[in-house]
């Protein structure tokens, strides 16, 4: 065929003409599918990107080649239902062992932080609320103190009064608190690694197309589980929710590997991991709804609507679960049960906007902070004592913990008691202002009481409490024992919005006249509800760190169930994520996941630059040519001198040096297992023998040796862009057909390439980061 | 430069060497930006899909323009900061428009439908229960009896009872529903033939990128509000909730015309229009939540996190004002409350799953008899009088639906009450085995009385009841009136639960001792609920048409608001999916889009072939050659016969007809109008003039007229795919970029061209069905 006859003119079977003299048709292409895989062609290294596209063409392969076979025998046709309904299977396992597993938890975590303060003599597994269930003799005001609950001090010097029986259980506070921590830390130092912190940037990573293994492993999972409780007892400024998304993706992760479709396949194990992830939410918070929708908008990075549907399920089942172990005693599915019994004013739409805005500088204030904290922990001497560093907050922790009883409980009993409204049968401090001259009385008279001193200690001691817990937290996130951020950062929220709700109330109290309350505030009636204060300063403040928006707003709508005080909430947490974004678009997870330079393109961020596609392909100007394979004239040894004088992950296949006519594309790693195969298997591949990419061999002289051919591990459809292409358009395709490379052509000829690290890096240089941060490939 | 040398050695800005000889640099580039845009390019003709890239790039330019002028002066930032929250804005307004549109749409129905039975003397704009409510007369009992409301009878003949005034009340209501029906088609048929049907299935193409003008246009939006309370009253088997779901959508494209950002931008648009479709489903049914998962699992196409963020705060605002507004009277959101106080067991979940069987089935059924109801009406001579087909049906339901109270009520009443669990107050006939006797017992005591013949003739009505909806709905969806489905499916499947609920408690009731209901079912105790069977049918037969299942399930599960049932209905609309799968994977919608031959690339069907790019793209072996224009060879004239001479949408431009080489791609539109556009402003630009798409003019002879460079018009960087890609990946790239055609190359040179149409129609065919059902492009 001469070059001038347009080649559309020719048949189907013709257009590989120019290939080399082969003929490619429909028969052959067939014949390439069905010949023997080479072991391991396929699979990924470790911190490797993985090609989405590959992937799903995997699974759809493999699906086609069972449902041919269906019909086969009945054997073959039980595997057939069995690949169908193991997606199911599988999340419903994985829902239940992560209910499973967070109920363990949550009864472990509490029964040692009681630990903390005493022991059951009747029954040494009963934590302080179980012990003193059984008992006759407390009346439900003194619910907390019953003779079979023994204090250290009562245990140890006999006495449950007095300075010296103080100073004894501070001790022994203090005491178990460090044992805590070091048993922690030696645990995950020794045994795994990644067990430490939050996880969630790392799963968002491994979501996004990421391999790092072992970090959803079985010892991740076991030691993570009991490092989190003890990480959790030890009283540290850190909460079990982010982790438990962790256990639940480390559960998700090993089931899958009981069924193939999904443990050979790197891009349906992460639809089982987006389930995972959503379960996960739904038992950390009681929340499955909110579960799906914290998957969807903060985790997931490819979330078709059938994983939408599992997620759901797996979420549900996990709740379920959770809710039939009962570990909080009361029936309940949810973390922190409220309920309110006044509505809310449009007025008080003002202190709620307040209470964003806090939340939003709270969140910068954090990512700043922490992320300084954890670069000095990173790049200084400082980060070689991990188990040291453990134990000095822990110490320090413990130690300013506990006079002040607000920081000496356990943090979700906290939020818990800041989130309730304060009722007739109410005995915190909080409502002191309230109960003291009631016991009687009837419910609506209750906030015509005046403030007493007791309200305004708890509020000394509110602030303190709120100081500390901004301090530490921002010294606990990152350390090497789990520690989620979510409590510690609700509670910050929840002491903030209960201040404010307090003052509000004290203000509408004694200034029942003004303006502003006269109309809807009457005398003596309950209209502020400092509760609510405290759930809108906690979502704020969650929103801050976090920048979740939607699934927040329905996580804690979960908890109320009430439609009521959803404009309250989303007037905080929009708020919130404004003022936050203001001041750095990013949450506190991809700040991590920058941190640890993982290769993340984050879907939220718009790429909103000029440059275009040419501008980011390597090679640059001053770059060597780039390392391309023509498709007929290499030999092994020339083959392997590319290979090994370069380390690239792949290489463009061409028509011929002259022509720069793209054919295909090629990885490193299947190429280098495909020679291996061959020199095994196949008689005659010498270092001389021709390498071949089209269908049929060239023609050689009759004294070469054998020569090799690969086609069946050339990728024949690469993906192209222009060197025109705007680089808006290239992020996009990245993105949302995660791909690991493009290559770059212009009028037709090959002129580079451009990888998903070429990309970050491109993006951190133009926010003016610095682009060698992005380490992996 | 000799074609030997290899491209990537030569510098970024000689890349276009080859392009014609002239230099492209980065600077160059700008200006070309920089260009008057020529007015009409970059818009799109009626019936065509637009090309989602394009639009993204478009918008991401006008941004930056904005952005780049914001520091100039105050008035430019003050234009940025309209641009910034114009979002925002335009949803708020849209959920406010949305919100206020469904309050008035309720009221008006809901008197409407009174005024088929009587009209309130006292005051006349009062439906029947607001005529009753100033009654001091009435007892509790009997709150529908008073002397304010008279029915047709008691007004025209004078007497309340009697087979005369029954005959009266027969012939009113039949007379106001014929005339109300008629009204209805003549306003459509008349001024706004969009407003006919529900409209989802139009919308769903409109947000995966068609152009239907007019389709959510200020006529369609009067007319159809005013058609469905018409329609609605008139007693025709149909709902509100799909078409407020339009109304919503209208609402939000006629605000997003104030906004320049959204009103010039397709793709922007149509983030307004998921958005909008969230608030249509949250004022039709109270549920937010699931408003905004039916947006995303249903409705949208391209669905970012920050139109979920705003698909939220639309959907909560329009609830908001729906609640304020009150229609319902009783200040609940949700269209049916419901609140049930047994827990279920698990043995129930077997009738519930029998529901989800018959739910999928009836699914099935429906599609398949109203798809076949409606292509004869396509294709016949009937269609061809829309007025007389409303007329007999409404005329059919009105005459058959008269003499059983349950189809002569209102739907949504009567999907109430089979939700309603039977309570010591509760007088309907449902429940007469248990009111009959116990005018003062507790409650507890309800359920130990037997059944007495008043529900067993309760049962009989309600199976007519069912088999009369089940009929009249098939040839009702469809109709030329807004017409809805969701209620109809619904209100089947709340018949059936109810009927099935009923008879497991009569069973359980006389076989209390069964080893079934031995251990949880205590004589005398309430342990069934038929309330929640109803709940659960409807769930299922609703699944089983539309194929929705986490919406779905979030949606009811807002109307009850206890996670308690949510296993129930999950159960129940997962077996329906199933069931409804076997038959056909498409939902109505679906099933509807095709009928009526939308270009609609479904994002939830999986392409499972294995043909390959080179099958799929024109031209095909016996087709003449691809139309392609070469970069400066052309002249005015020859381009135009080109154009002329071929219907295609656009045109590869190449290098030359020899080395075929890809250059860009011209859309029709776009040269016709540049065309047009240089004849006027451009002197010299003769029909001999040269037409050139590279930078630099070629060089021509002397005397030749000036030439026209067309490069503004050019995409240079046009989407290519090789000819061996699978087409699972073809499809992949068109659904998640939205793309509208894509060129195919083999080795470097061009090919052919694979456009959405081509996709549907090779679709088509491989599912067996007839490629020329697809209609647009």
């Amino acid at each position: 065929t001469s070059p001038q006859r347009t080649p559309w003119l020719e048949t189907g079977s013709n257009y590989a003409m120019s290939n080399g003299g082969g003929v490619v048709s429909s028969s052959t292409h067939l014949l390439d599918l069905l010949e023997e895989p080479i072991p391991g062609v396929g699979t990924y290294d470790d911190f490797h990107t993985i090609d989405w596209v590959r992937e799903k063409c995997k699974d759809r392969e493999r699906h086609r080649k069972i449902n041919s076979k269906k019909k086969e025998s009945a054997w073959e046709f039980t595997k057939s239902l069995y690949d169908a309904w193991s997606g199911w299977l599988v999340v419903t396992l994985t829902g239940l062992a992560s209910g499973a597993l967070a109920g363990v938890i949550d009864i472990a975590a509490d029964w040692m932080n009681d630990l903390k303060e005493g022991v059951c003599l009747s029954a040494m597994w009963f934590n302080h609320e179980q012990c003193c269930w059984g008992s006759n003799e407390t009346t439900f005001a003194e619910r907390d103190k019953c003779p079979q609950w023994n204090s250290w001090a009562e245990l140890i010097l006999g006495q449950a009064e007095g300075p010296g029986s103080y100073i004894m259980n501070y001790f022994m506070y203090t005491f178990w608190a460090l044992s805590f921590a070091f048993l922690a830390v030696c645990l995950v130092k020794v045994f795994a690694p990644y067990a430490c912190g939050s996880g969630i940037p790392e799963i968002k990573t491994i979501l996004s197309g990421f391999i790092i293994r072992g970090y959803l492993g079985k010892w991740t999972l076991m030691i993570k589980t009991i490092t989190l409780v003890l990480a959790v007892a030890s009283g540290l400024s850190l909460g079990k929710e982010g982790p438990l998304v962790h256990v639940a993706c480390c559960c998700g992760n090993i089931f899958s590997y009981l069924f193939p479709k999904y443990s050979k396949n790197e891009a349906k194990k992460r639809e089982v991991l987006s389930a995972a992830s959503a379960a996960g939410v739904s038992v950390a918070f009681g929340a499955p709804i909110g579960g799906v929708l914290f998957s969807l908008e903060e985790v997931s990075y490819y979330f078709p609507l059938k994983t939408l549907w599992r997620s759901f399920f797996a979420a549900l089942v996990a709740a379920f679960v959770l809710r039939s172990i009962n570990p909080f005693g009361n029936s309940r599915l949810v973390l922190f049960y409220v309920e309110y019994h006044t509505p809310w004013y449009l007025f008080e739409l003002v202190p709620f906007i307040l209470l964003g805005v806090f939340g939003g500088l709270w969140g910068a204030f954090f990512i700043r902070a922490n992320i300084a904290w954890c670069r000095r922990r990173k790049s200084t001497r400082f980060g070689k004592y991990p188990v040291l560093e453990v134990i000095t907050v822990a110490a320090i922790t413990a130690i300013v913990a506990f006079p002040n009883p607000y920081t000496r409980q356990n943090t979700s009993e906290l939020i818990k008691e800041l989130f309730t409204d304060c009722g007739p049968l109410e005995s915190s401090q909080l409502c002191q202002y309230r109960s003291q001259m009631n016991g009687t009385r009837a419910y609506s008279d209750v906030s015509s009481q005046p403030s007493t001193p007791g309200v305004y200690s708890a509020m000394w001691q509110l602030c303190l409490a709120l100081i500390f817990k901004i301090v530490m937290t921002i010294f606990t996130f990152g350390l090497k024992v789990p520690s989620g951020l979510f409590i510690p950062s609700m509670a910050i929220g929840a002491i903030a919005g209960r201040i404010v709700g307090i003052a509000v109330e004290q203000l509408a109290y004694y200034h029942h006249d003004w303006f502003l309350f006269k109309e809807w505030c009457e005398v003596g009636a309950d209209c502020i509800t400092p509760g609510l204060y405290a759930m809108v300063g906690a979502a704020a403040c969650l929103g801050g760190v976090t920048r979740m928006t939607v699934s927040l707003v329905v996580i804690v709508f979960e908890l109320t169930g009430g439609l009521e005080y959803i404009v309250p909430l989303m007037a905080a947490v929009m708020t919130s994520k404004w003022v936050g974004d203001a001041f750095g678009r990013e949450g506190i997870y991809e700040a991590h996941i920058r941190l640890n330079g993982y290769p993340f393109l984050d879907a939220k961020e718009e790429f909103t630059h000029t440059t275009l596609a040419r501008e980011v392909m390597r090679p640059r100007r001053s770059d060597p040519p780039l390392a391309v394979l023509t498709q007929d004239d290499l030999t092994v040894e020339e083959l392997q001198t590319i290979i090994s004088e370069t380390s690239y992950n792949g290489f463009p296949v061409i028509v011929s040096k002259e022509s720069q006519r793209l054919v295909g594309f090629a990885l490193r790693r299947d190429i280098t297992i495909a020679i291996e195969n061959a020199r095994r298997k196949q008689e005659g591949i010498m270092l001389n023998s021709r390498v071949y990419f089209t269908q049929h061999a060239p023609t050689l002289p009759a004294d070469s040796p054998r020569p090799l051919k690969l086609r069946s591990i050339l990728d024949m459809s690469p993906f192209t862009v222009t060197d025109h292409t705007p680089m808006e358009i290239v992020v996009d395709i990245f993105r949302k057909l995660g791909l690991r490379q493009c290559l770059v052509t212009h009028n037709g000829r090959l002129l580079g390439i451009i990888t998903k690290k070429d990309i970050l890096r491109h993006m951190a240089q133009m926010a003016n980061q610095d682009p060698e941060s992005i380490m992996f490939n």
